[in-house]
């Protein structure tokens, strides 16, 4: 990382670190090869919202956390680079749940699997969280997907009825969302089309979604939902707040 | 690549072909650990200008080929990310321009700059381009940076009038617009530090761009730069364009 990363007080100092945990997992053969790019054009559209969690996407977060905590069978689903950039979050948060987490990849080989299973049981042995790691062994697969990317396990995704699925690819999130779950995403990009097929789009950068959602997990339910949810509207918020950003700027010219 | 991208008439088949030359130059260690990345920016970016050349776009590659076909000492610069892109049309341009390329890498070991060399005098050799590569001998620096990146060649970068930098970073651009060069980046994001820096920006997607600068080779020059130029109105152009994007989108919720 070089000495830039060692300081914390560095403005530079989160993004850097975002990288090095994907340049370690890819050592470690826990990612796709298009993993580096995708979290790339996360960087982008996080620049855009000025690297901070907007009011809209507080909402979402609220809202996504309360539907976990009412749900009877939730799961927290995971795949590379949510398990590189926060695999101990997740696991943290899915002990908070009482609820299993899912390894569920798009690119699945035995290989990656393997790399994925290690990181996560490594994390979970080192913290002493008591967590049902699922994906491993599929055993169901999701209707209206094609090939090794159908996978899942019947305890996990197949019987949900809220799955949390961070940086999800949109014909999954589709997919999910066809089999009548509250699917809940994590994508920096408004536009794209997991955020508009969602139940619930936190357009967010998800290390920033864990921390919150770990500091909430002590707030009442009701608290966190205590209105109806818009998800259109919350998307609407987070499409205006980068056009005002926009134009600010190009106005200043 | 799969099959997806060896189908031209694929909506993505653009963008596969583009992530594949990356991936390649990566295995023949061409790229720095953070190009990837850097990459993916670049992706979103083009995505919200509709991965087009913008109108403004084209006005700032013609005014950049005019400047380049008028200096005295034109210079082409590549660095990993270009070379691995866009090597072959940059080398094409050099050609036509009768100007030397120089490798010029942030991030400079001397496995890089000769996976590079190697790279591009394979290219050289295989479409018989007269041209010639600096850089593996730096002779001199550019003043104001510091360390392995400052390095450059005396008869190259040095002594150009008019330096054609794409993917370049914002300190470097810096540095060559204070020695007083005409300056021309391309860059997709049109509140970087070196978009607003350079004396030429281009928004736009570099092979694209190159694509755009070979068909205009032909056009005499007054028709390429028959209006003053401003850069900040180019700017500016490229802000509305990715903004409108954002409160069309907004709108249609």
């Amino acid at each position: 990382m070089g000495n830039i990363a060692a300081d914390p007080s560095h403005p530079r100092y989160q993004s850097l670190l975002l990288r090095h945990r994907l340049e370690q997992a890819e050592k470690q053969g826990m990612l796709a090869g298009s993993a580096m790019i995708a979290h790339g054009r996360g960087e982008a559209f996080d620049y855009l919202l000025g690297e901070q969690t907007i009011n809209s996407a507080r909402v979402a977060t609220n809202h996504a956390l309360a539907a976990l905590r009412g749900a009877k069978h939730p799961v927290l689903s995971l795949n590379g680079n949510v398990a590189a950039l926060a695999g101990r979050e997740t696991l943290l948060l899915a002990e908070m749940l009482q609820c299993p987490v899912e390894i569920n990849i798009f690119y699945r080989t035995p290989q990656r699997m393997k790399a994925l299973l290690e990181h996560l049981g490594k994390i979970k042995l080192d913290e002493g969280i008591d967590v049902t790691i699922l994906g491993a062994a599929p055993n169901a697969r999701i209707p209206g997907l094609e090939g090794p990317r159908a996978k899942c396990t019947k305890e996990g995704i197949l019987e949900s009825d809220v799955i949390f699925v961070p940086l999800e690819d949109g014909d999954r999130c589709e997919a999910l969302v066809a089999m009548g779950k509250t699917v809940i995403v994590v994508d920096l990009n408004p536009l794209s089309r997991s955020a508009k097929m969602a139940s619930i789009t936190i357009v967010d950068e998800l290390t920033r979604v864990m921390e919150n959602m770990l500091a909430m997990m002590s707030s009442p339910i009701e608290d966190l939902a205590s209105n109806s949810y818009d998800n259109e509207a919350v998307l609407d918020e987070a499409l205006h707040h980068v056009a005002t950003k926009f134009t600010q700027t190009s106005n200043e010219a």
